[in-house]
């Protein structure tokens, strides 16, 4: 699949086409760069202008090369650029970082030449980089194939952090913003237009550097998510946290995305669905990725997300337990032992109960947060800490809450994080290698991101080892009628209404016995009419073999008249739950199968109460799923109502995504609603069924 | 109602009970603060040890004073806290500041205290703050009567900015980023447990100082609104902007400030919609407060919330259109016209469409923005302007790029919002004015939250001139029955569903044909069956005059049996709409009338999906309010259904505000679910009510 990219990333040479002595231009900053982060390899200068560049031989071509570089970073731009990356795939150079824009974001034109050096490269079995991209750079091995200024503005200094951007801006951001933390940072690598290596394959590599203990992401399309998922796979067996921006997450957004890049927009749930799968965590954008870094790399990977907060102003604890409630964390119950322990330490008109006001007598006596926070480490309860300063300064012994806390932290191997907006406040703290945020919003949203990514990289992975054969009836394309849709869900084990597809009004007739009498369901069934009602070819509460009959007669005739297949008529069981959800699967053009569940009926689509997964999954992350829609507090039961079934709902969603992953692209979409689902014990049943045939084998395959 | 607290704010004579020499005890800060930031009255320290403090003459006691101080400043604690403030009582001191804690907030007996001080207060005509507070301070006059030490971390300059706070600490902290910011501040009051004098009665003191343009508030429980509604009537009046935090937004919020204030909870989303009617901005957190600051104290008041992004990156073109999407700000559609001014000025591959990239170019042409912006000037079609800067440094012209935009924004007189994370970029966009942020969430949350309030301060406010007069039925209490509850709206305009109240099975008979015939429904009806449907008191679909009347007879004897009033037996017409909602009303124990309006059914309480109006509100604000539910994509009719009638809705939910209203107390609360609205042009109709007795005239009235 990969050789991990170790000719971009660890090249023993790299020739520079287009090579400058200015430092400041193009051509001339990385040899600066390589030359000052201590690159061992071979640097080749290429330039037929010069003798010398940056004290290093010149040549006037890639022929005359004293060797085959592993890498050629291509800075010539025009039409240079295609011959020059025609060249180094004739003479064997293995990986070609391509920086000029002007290709495949630029139109149809731009594209053809785009594929034309793509083709030429595969051909010479070289990869690319770019084009359109700032470049590549790995601090770790002092590779800088890339231009940004942004090494200039911030000095580097190599670290556990990897950051894999398809914009060469957001790649410089995110770095400048964690080394402005004081983070050090490996790798730093922009793919551009990736018409050859994706972020996806540059993650895979990076997350295999075993120095690396954090991976950030950015993206602005996942074309091919195979590579990125085995990427997350990797990091998730060596505990590497991984967390992704994917831009264009709106409808504005996409808008401007495929204007800047060209790309195609994948739907944004599928997206959500994508991530949560893989175990990787999704943010809005760099500042995001920045602020949470030092607690990854602190190794916090908390069990749980009961919260304890210590401040010295109340208003702060309200505010504190708002913001807590926001992440949905939540406040932790504190033994009566822990209380009075804590209530020993504290000013009588103090609170000893979570959130802890240790009041302004913290200014009277700095030693109140080492006497109390020893007192709370006792309690099994907690999971996280936050400390929330919101005023000190003249009179306050800060530098002794800060090793008070650091203390605390060593003892507990907690996570504590510190919100304190004056720098005299925070400063302390963050030089005791204290986790410190400007305010509570950012301290309680990292800690809950951190608890939250943490028990979706370690949540058990199901496997569906034997997925079944699914076979359509022969012939089969466009949507199956009604009746061999529910038939194809019954063979593989999807509750579905009983019902028979009769050919005459006798057949109906004997049906309506056969299915338990009144009251009977008579639909009109053809593969030409997926909406049946809209025609009034559906008839409730059929009370009579004779009414089954004639209305076999009535919609027989009906479907006559308007022309379509008349592939019969159905006669069904009543069946009522207590409440009509709806499941449904297709097959993503970028993600494959997809399965969705939510509130079913005639509003799924406007009022999208819908979850989505990606399969394999348990019925347990259905149960999961369900919990995030609206409708959940339904699913526990209210005004009396017992508890829903979910867990056969969850059964079905799981057969489901077993059957359009089995059928391999033959089947394009599934549409059960309303899938009525009844109390719990009495099962979930499906009434209403819609199969979409697909180009079989064209499609994704699950993954 | 109130003399704008002058006594307290800006008083001829502060007296210091417990004078400090010591400028770092509580006693000694405020006469330090004073004399150095200005204060133009007398000074007069109470200390019966010393002679003189901080160079004035000490007294022995307030009666040694050559007069009656206008404000007191109570530093002493414990017992002698009582004394003073019966000693200020007794001399006609006019406003007492108690700064000692130990009172209303720790018990039943602090509040007896914290009681009699009111009451001595009060008889004299004396004014308190506090107790329990860090104090006033206003760097107009001087007069600070408070201890804070961010005073001296931070030193005051005066400006355009009033605080107001219950919590000092948050008071200190607001002044703090205030200051940190460059911003002048003021005011700088907390009013603690605000035993008489109330944050709402200090807020519309400041909003009458003509030097505020933004009054920024902190509470954590609304104890009278009235005072809070007419500071922000004035500050409508003068287009002064309130931001205002409410703590305790969440249930575990609400759970930590009782135990900080002992203060009673208010409904969070009655909070909501009580700052929404008066023009209050609410936000989160002081972050929140401060970083809004300079924009509105720029004079933004944008029209409209179209936005067009402008950026050197592309990414950060897609990052701010999705952020912009969070934020609910259109992109502008620039004309063809300024598409092609744009074009003109970009390189050939940067984009003229909104977001607009002028992408790398801009190293290489630092014109480019002050090129590009003219062009975008012309456009009628933006409001509200915003430049992310996601990388620069080195080679980029940053100081042209802050004039431009200055040049720009002075030009358009429209809001220019700037993100750059580097300060080497942020400063000379300040240094010019220049509103700037971290990062592009801030900016637009900024843009937005300005652009939002500025159309809640201008909302057209409606009048009810003549409430009507509501009658109960005489002696009523508690729950009236439902057909009493449906006649009671009906007199008043609410459309009801026609139904008899009979006393015989014969009267349900006529009844049956006088309703039209079938389909009939027919319900027992008895105040003291609030929810019929559990004990099989409903009939739905009733055919014939005869069952009707045997109906009657079952449900007679029913109610007998359950030994029940038996009021009669309701027999209604069947009315069906296009959905179901619901309209409901209650007496707030604070905040008086509340009408709410939402999804009907029967899972109100476990979906919640509903909205709160504070009267008086007109058809129009219903109807925007109605926009905010999650059903909401059903009111313009979706899968064919046509548009619901809404404004039919609408119009009952003003009823019934109007009749919670008028009567005055008289009535508790109003349920009416369902209320069946029909496709637009059919109205709407009330088919169950249930009104509920208040206590007559103790409850607030409308405001």
């Amino acid at each position: 699949m990969t050789d991990l990219l170790e000719s971009a990333l660890n090249p023993r040479s790299v020739a520079i086409i287009g090579a400058s002595d200015n430092i400041h231009k193009i051509g001339g900053r990385p040899i600066y760069y390589m030359q000052r982060h201590g690159f061992r390899g071979a640097i080749y200068p290429v330039n037929p202008a010069r003798e010398e560049i940056q004290g290093y031989k010149s040549y006037a071509s890639l022929s005359a090369l004293p060797e085959v570089p592993d890498l050629a970073l291509v800075v010539v731009g025009g039409d240079k650029t295609v011959a020059a990356v025609e060249e180094c795939a004739a003479r064997g150079v293995k990986s070609a970082v391509i920086i000029a824009s002007g290709f495949g974001e630029t139109g149809p034109e731009g594209m053809e030449l785009q594929r034309h050096m793509v083709a030429k490269a595969r051909a010479a079995g070289m990869r690319l980089y770019g084009p359109n991209t700032q470049g590549l750079a790995n601090f770790g091995t002092g590779a800088i194939a890339g231009f940004s200024t942004m090494f200039i503005e911030v000095p580097p200094m190599d670290g556990p952090i990897g950051i894999v951007s398809q914009s060469g801006g957001m790649s410089a951001m995110t770095y400048g913003l964690l080394r402005g933390r004081g983070l050090g940072v490996r790798h730093v690598h922009a793919t551009g237009n990736e018409a050859d290596v994706t972020a996806g394959e540059l993650a895979l590599a990076v997350a295999h550097d075993p120095e690396v203990r954090l991976l950030l992401l950015y993206l602005e399309s996942i074309a091919n998510p195979e590579m990125l998922a085995a990427a997350a796979a990797h990091a998730r067996e060596r505990d590497l946290p991984i967390i992704a921006i994917k831009a264009g997450r709106s409808a504005q957004g996409q808008k401007a995305a495929s204007s800047h890049t060209g790309s195609l927009a994948n739907e944004d749930r599928t997206v959500d669905a994508f991530f949560r799968h893989h175990g990787i965590w999704r943010v809005r954008d760099p500042h995001e990725q920045a602020r949470a870094a030092q607690a990854y790399l602190k190794g916090w990977r908390p069990e749980g997300r009961r919260l304890v907060i210590i401040s010295n102003s109340g208003a702060s604890c309200v505010m504190g337990a708002d913001a807590a409630e926001d992440e949905g964390l939540p406040l932790a119950e504190l033994s009566q032992q822990t209380q009075a322990a804590v209530a020993a330490q504290l000013p009588g008109f103090a609170t000893a109960s979570n959130p802890i006001d240790v009041t302004a007598a913290l200014l009277s006596d700095s030693g109140l947060f080492g006497k109390v926070l020893p007192e709370v480490a006792q309690d099994p309860a907690a999971d996280l800490f936050f400390i929330n300063i919101p005023v000190a300064g003249a009179g306050y012994d800060v530098q002794a809450f800060a090793r008070d806390a650091a203390a605390f932290e060593d003892t507990t191997g907690k996570p504590v994080a510190v919100a304190a907006w004056q720098d005299s406040v925070a400063e302390p703290f963050r030089a005791q290698g204290i986790a410190t945020f400007p305010n509570e919003g950012e301290a309680l949203g990292v800690l809950a991101q951190v608890a939250n990514h943490t028990a979706l990289m370690r949540r058990q992975r199901v496997a569906w080892p034997a997925l079944p054969e699914v076979a359509l009836p022969e012939g089969a394309q466009g949507f199956l009628n009604e009746a061999d849709s529910l038939a194809l869900l019954a063979r593989h084990g999807v509750p579905t209404v009983p019902m028979y597809l009769c050919r005459s009004a006798q057949e109906a007739r004997n049906a309506f016995d056969a299915i338990g009498g009144a009251p009977a369901v008579v639909k009109a069934c053809s593969a030409e009419v997926p909406h049946k009602t809209e025609h009034g070819l559906v008839a409730l509460g059929v009370a009579t073999a004779e009414q089954t009959g004639a209305l076999y007669e009535r919609f027989d005739a009906k479907m006559t008249e308007m022309g379509v297949a008349r592939d019969g008529v159905i006669v069904a069981a009543t069946r009522k739950g207590r409440h009509e959800f709806m499941v449904g699967a297709r097959i993503d053009p970028v993600f494959g199968p997809v399965v969705v569940v939510g509130d079913g009926g005639k509003y799924v689509e406007a009022l999208q109460d819908v979850a989505v997964l990606l399969p394999p999954f348990s019925q347990q992350e259905v149960l999961q799923a369900l919990r995030t829609l609206r409708i959940s507090p339904l699913i526990d039961g209210v005004r009396g109502d017992p508890p829903l079934d979910v867990a056969a709902l969850a059964d079905v969603a799981v057969a489901v995504g077993q059957v359009i992953a089995g059928a391999r692209g033959a089947i394009a979409s599934v549409d059960l609603n309303p899938v009525m689902v009844g109390a719990a014990g009495e099962g979930a049943v499906v009434v209403d069924a819609l199969v979409e045939c697909g180009a079989a084998g064209a499609a994704p395959a699950a993954h």
